[in-house]
């Protein structure tokens, strides 16, 4: 494994938990960024992982986010973003603030958090960004508009800088994650077996694509339960 | 031609002119609506059409542009979605407000007009929603994730409006303008004739979109010259 | 219109019918192929079509074709390539054979109409050819791999020669009927109004993108059901 | 690794090769299947492998691959369709024949062997069948007809058996190879490094694939060089 620091933002869900699990046992530094770093202090224990409060959407607390990581000598070179913030509703009931919200959580974030983290990368032509997509990364759905706004968006992004970034060193990749994951407050139905991704699957394929020699990168991959319809 | 009055947001390029002239011609009331109308009267003149003053990013004045329109009777039944707000550059050199602003522009904009619209035409079961897209809706270019990011989210959108609402009798239709469009300042070259779109060409295409029967609606459609390269 | 003969093959259904009046309508002379040409004496009376036996899937009979076509002086310069065949079943039942024909009918004989209509279209960089897809060309459904095989086959020819052929004067469109087409043996339910393609509202959308000028030719084109789901 | 042998058909180039002796060193048992076995002895002996004469586009020859399989106790529960046949030129230069042999070897046969192999799959649930894609597969490019028209089929059919059979029990994947495969014949230029695919690393992504839990299945991903344009 080339990397040496990964840097997780947005520590919710229970994908984060798994890749920093993952992260950690393949011998990698983890910091974890959220905007309530609160229920992070076990996750943070078991993983060895610094956490870091910060609201990816706000450009400021993104620079704080960085150069505490400078001043701690801990600059990643792996990041993944994946934060994601949904609202669902009737085109003509949604509350465009609400609109505004997921556009800025699920996708302006990203570029912040991208941002910031390529400005370390280049000089090093060394580095990785992984965005964490959804089945409405690729498919718009009704009731979903925000969603499938911030999410193309987002996919937008990642292949404009999969096209300007490869070449410089740095490896950009997109994952459809198309499907529920299984949490915490999430299972599947006793008779739907692993209808639900189990995190530490999707984690084991985003582990996968940074042991990717550069000659053979991916920059798009599903992942979808066996029984999930498509 | 079953619609009665467009409105026509983001004015300022040869495409809403050529729109604006199309439309008048096949019968139908014209509503001009952009950030500063100055420039708009020679072509209001021409087509008969009312001018508002509008920043479709602002929720208010889109509202306000709707209240005027109805207090005018004139609810249009057909809007085309022409505004856009390209940022280029280096991802580590793009001014995040850039960025926002491209977005918000290209995109979020789309949102509050469509909504704003949409809301007047459901309970009538009638209207069509025109977006207006670009290359970069469907392949994000290196050293322009803005735009990337901002043309995404708007065929997003568009794509999640029409698996909502063409069954309540909304046509909602993206078009991929997929290269330079011929205008005031834009040019082709001598040796490479229509090497750019007419912009009459493309109001041409918009106009037989809203032509189709609901049989056989059309929600994406390419447009390219012929010897663009795709 | 700048067309003046069109050819179109595989005129058992009744797109093929819609078709040919359109065209005919638009001043265009009409050549009809297909398989069998029993069923087409009263189309061909309507539109004054002359009418060829041909099995696109054999070269011989499509060169055969072209001959005749020469000998008549009627060089087509729009080829609608409109035969297609459908096998379905779970995978493991299907029978080769008719994974074969799928692949013939619907893709290889698009090939072989298509070479010999290019190689008259060339020399006076003028002419066009238009695919009918399905919903199986973008998308591989379950019990039906060998339609999805085939339509993804031609749409794939079809991206080929809008590559290579466009800027040569050649207009290359692939059109996705994606719904049922309504026809003498299949009509929607009075429940569900317009829920199948009107055929002539399909040969309205061909003939629109054969009007169209150079500068902004369509490559590509969905038409689906206003009900339909997708 | 759930899985105990593979069979890799087509094993002509570098990418069989590099699958065989990653499939082996992950324990499995190897058969390889190609229209001629001369070359394969030393890979034979190297990685433990059986092989076959097959010629894949023939029924009658597949059936008498499986039936050496199920003769030899070696029923693959892994099945790569690594064969391919590419036709290049103008479109009027192409030789029909030549068309047929691209769809037949490149698609065809891949439909014969997948038929085949989840046959014997189905009973047990369990099973993967991993199909190698190119540029082509998603991208119809100019002088290159056929190839674009087998990969797309190619595609069309992995996508309609992962439907149909993934929640069978059969994982069902697509590899688009983005780029050129380094080999004995190809190299790449000293100032491109890794301007090429290193089969061992495609090879690691295949078998990273097979070892994905059903509740988080890849369907299809992208593989590409570093400095590939796209």
């Amino acid at each position: 494994m080339s990397y040496q620091y990964a840097l997780i933002v947005g520590t919710g869900s229970g994908l984060s938990a798994s890749l920093a699990r993952a992260f950690a046992k393949a011998g990698m530094g983890i910091a974890l960024a959220a905007r309530s770093t609160d229920k992070l202090s076990q996750l943070a224990q078991e993983t060895g992982a610094k956490t870091y409060s910060c609201d990816a959407t706000q450009c400021a607390q993104v620079e704080k986010l960085f150069a505490a990581l400078d001043a701690a000598a801990c600059a990643p070179d792996v990041v993944v973003y994946n934060a994601s913030y949904r609202a669902r509703g009737a085109l003509i009931e949604l509350d465009p603030a609400e609109v505004e919200k997921s556009i800025a959580v699920s996708a302006f974030g990203g570029f912040l958090v991208a941002q910031a983290a390529v400005r370390r990368m280049l000089p090093r032509a060394h580095g990785a960004i992984l965005f964490t997509g959804a089945s409405a990364s690729v498919k718009g759905y009704a009731q979903s508009a925000p969603f499938a706004m911030a999410k193309f968006a987002l996919r937008g992004l990642a292949q404009s800088m999969a096209r300007e970034l490869s070449s410089q060193g740095i490896h950009v990749a997109h994952f459809v994650i198309d499907g529920g994951i299984r949490g915490a407050r999430r299972s599947e139905p006793p008779d739907k077996p692993d209808s639900l991704l189990d995190p530490a699957a999707i984690a084991a394929s985003y582990l996968h694509v940074l042991q990717q020699p550069r000659s053979a990168w991916t920059s798009e991959i599903e992942l979808r339960p066996w029984v999930e319809k498509f």
